[in-house]
C-alpha cells in the first residue's frame, strides 16, 4: 500500500510508492525515450490494460475492452494510489502520514498512437473533454475522495512527443497543494471584494487584450500576467463555475475548440514542444464555491534549465506574456 | 528594467525579463548542451565577466580580475534583477507588480572547468561555503533586499554535467514563495510547541536512523521523510541558527565535509546525476528567528517525466527515503 506523507516544512503531501520501488540502476544515465507504436494503449491491445471504466464507441453493440473506441478510460495498471481500503491517518513522531487511498486512471485520448491532441480533428477533442467530465462525475460519488486533478504530459524526457496521447486522473483523500493554494488565494480575494478572482481576470483580460490568445464564445485562452515560463496559456470559462464537471455541453464544446486552437498553434509555432496540461477543478465538496472557478493550464516545458528555481519558487520568465500572446495570435493559421 | 509580477491565483512572484527577451525560434527543437572548456568562468577569461565582487587568492598581491583565484564571485552579466534604483510597487488593474530590483551574482566555485563539487578536494568545498557566507554578509547590508537564495544546478538540459561549476545568488525585495511557505509552516509549529521544527527533525532523524545519510559533528545529512524524488537529501545544522551567514567556522567546515560526502556519493551511485542544490536561509530581517533554521537541499533531477505533477503539487516518489538513505550509506566509499 503506498503512503501519503506530509512534508512538515512545506506542508505538502507526497505519494511515496512502496511497490515497484526503483533502485539506483533504474535511475542511472540518460533515459532512452520509447518511440513508435503499437503500445498497450493501441486498439487490439485492450487485454493488456485493466478492464475499461468508460469508452465511447460508434457501434452500440461492441463489447467492452475490444477495439472500435474513440476514447477509453482504464485504471492505471501501476497506480500511485490504491482504490481499496479505508483512509487511515496516523503520526510517526512529528511526521504525518495517511494510507495511499485514491484513484489513478488513464484517459487514452485517441486510438491513434502517433497524433497528439493538437493534430486530432475537433470532434476527438470534444470526446476527450467529455471523458474528463464523465470521470469526474463518477469519482465524486466516492466519499473518501476529496479532489481530483487531471493532467497530461508529453514530450518530456521519459516519453516522446509521439507517445500514445493520454491523460491521467488522480483523485485523492487530501487536497493537492497547488489546488489548496489557489483556493485560499481566491477565497481571500472573494472575502475582500465579494467577487470571484477568476471572473475579474476574465474581464480584465478581455478589456486589456494584449495577453489574449483565443477568444471563444464561452471560454477564453490567454497568457497569464505572471506567466512562469514562455507560452504558458490558461483557459477560463466566462461563466462562473467552480467545478469542471458542471460545465454546460456548449461550454465543453467551446473548450474543445479553444484547446484545439491553442495546442495546434503551439505545435506549429514551437515544433510540437514538450508540455503539460492541467485541469484545475474545485474539490468535490465545494462544487458550488462562489470564489473558485475551474480552469485549464497549458504549460510548454521549454526551458528545463530554469528548473533550478523550482525549489525556491523564484522563477525567471524570459518572455513577457504580452509578447507570447502576440506570437501565438500571429501564428494561428 | 525587469518586472516582478505577482500571480494573483497562487500568490507567487515571477521575474519577467524585459531585456534579452526570447523569441519562438530560440525555444524550438532540442537544446544542444555546451561541452568542454575553456569558458568565461575559466582562469584567463576574467575580463569577460563584470568586475569581481570577491575572490580568494593564494598570493596576497595578485590584482583583482586576474588568474590565481580559488573561488571568484562576479555579478551576473545578464542579471534577472537590476541592482540600481528604488523598489517601486504598483497595481495594474487587479494585478500587482514591482520594479525588478535585486542582486544576481555568480559564484565560480573552482578554476577547474571540468570538475564539479563532488570531485573537488575538500578545501575547495570549504572555500565555496565561505564564499556563500561572505556574499550573504555583504548583501544583507542593502536595505532594499529582503532575502537571498543560493542555488546551483548542473547537468540539466541547458547545461552539462561538466559545465564549469558555479552557483547563483539571487537577492530579492520580496520573499521567494517557497521560503515564505517554509517560514510560515515553521512558525505555526513553533507557536504550538514552542520548539523549532527543524531542531525536532534533527532529533527525530538521529533517534530513528533509517533516513540518515551522513552524521557530522555539527551538521546532519538525511533523506527527508516526505522526499519529493529519489535521493533528495537535506543537510541541517544541529545547532539552531536561522541565518546561514551566522554559522560558526567549525560548522561551515563540517558542512563542507558533509556536502562533499553527499555529492561524491551521489556522483558514484548515480553516475554524476543532474541535480539542484539550494541554500535556504532566513530573510535578512529575521536572522535571529527562533522558528526558522537554515538548511541545504540537494535534489537529484532523475525523473523529469514526473514533472507532470509540479503544476498540481501532487508528487509521486517511486523510492522511499528509507531505501534511498540505505543505498547512499552503502555507497559511501
Amino acid at each position: 500500500m503506498p503512503e501519503l506523507r506530509k512534508d512538515p516544512v512545506l506542508g505538502r503531501w507526497t505519494i511515496v510508492a512502496t511497490e515497484r520501488v526503483l533502485r539506483p540502476a533504474d535511475l542511472r544515465g540518460p533515459r532512452t525515450p520509447r518511440r513508435g507504436g503499437p503500445c498497450v494503449f493501441c486498439p487490439g491491445y485492450e487485454h493488456e490494460t485493466p478492464p475499461e471504466l468508460l469508452a465511447y464507441r460508434d457501434g452500440p453493440t461492441a463489447a467492452p475492452d475490444s477495439p472500435g473506441w474513440r476514447v477509453r478510460v482504464v485504471p492505471n495498471k501501476f497506480p500511485a494510489l490504491r482504490r481499496e481500503g479505508p483512509v487511515e491517518r496516523r503520526g510517526h513522531g512529528l511526521y504525518d502520514l495517511m494510507s495511499g487511498i485514491g484513484a489513478h486512471e488513464v484517459v487514452v485520448e485517441s486510438p491513434d498512437h502517433d497524433r497528439d491532441l493538437g493534430a486530432l480533428p475537433l470532434p476527438a477533442l470534444e470526446d476527450v473533454v467529455r471523458a474528463y467530465r464523465d470521470r469526474l462525475l463518477d469519482l465524486r460519488r466516492d466519499e473518501r475522495l476529496r479532489a481530483a486533478v487531471i493532467f497530461k504530459t508529453r514530450g518530456l524526457a521519459t516519453a516522446t512527443a509521439l507517445e500514445h496521447p493520454h491523460a491521467q486522473i488522480l483523485a485523492t483523500p487530501i487536497l493537492p497543494t497547488v489546488l489548496g493554494e489557489e483556493i485560499e488565494q481566491a477565497r481571500l480575494y472573494h472575502d475582500y471584494r465579494e467577487r470571484c478572482l477568476f471572473c475579474d481576470i476574465v474581464q480584465q483580460e478581455l478589456d486589456d487584450g494584449r495577453r489574449l490568445v483565443v477568444v471563444g464564445e464561452h471560454v477564453l485562452a490567454f497568457a497569464p500576467f505572471a506567466s512562469r515560463g514562455p507560452f504558458e496559456t490558461w483557459i477560463l470559462p466566462r461563466r462562473h463555475a467552480a467545478a469542471f464537471e458542471s460545465a454546460w455541453p456548449k461550454e465543453q464544446q467551446d473548450l474543445a475548440r479553444v484547446l484545439h486552437a491553442v495546442l495546434a498553434t503551439l505545435d506549429r509555432l514551437l515544433d510540437a514542444p514538450p508540455l503539460t496540461l492541467l485541469v484545475h477543478t474545485a474539490p468535490f465538496a465545494d462544487a458550488e464555491s462562489p470564489s473558485f472557478h475551474w480552469h485549464v493550464e497549458v504549460t510548454p516545458q521549454l526551458l528545463p534549465g530554469t528548473g533550478f528555481a523550482r525549489g525556491s519558487g523564484l522563477v525567471v520568465n524570459p518572455l513577457p506574456p504580452e509578447d507570447a500572446a502576440r506570437f501565438l495570435r500571429d501564428a494561428r493559421g
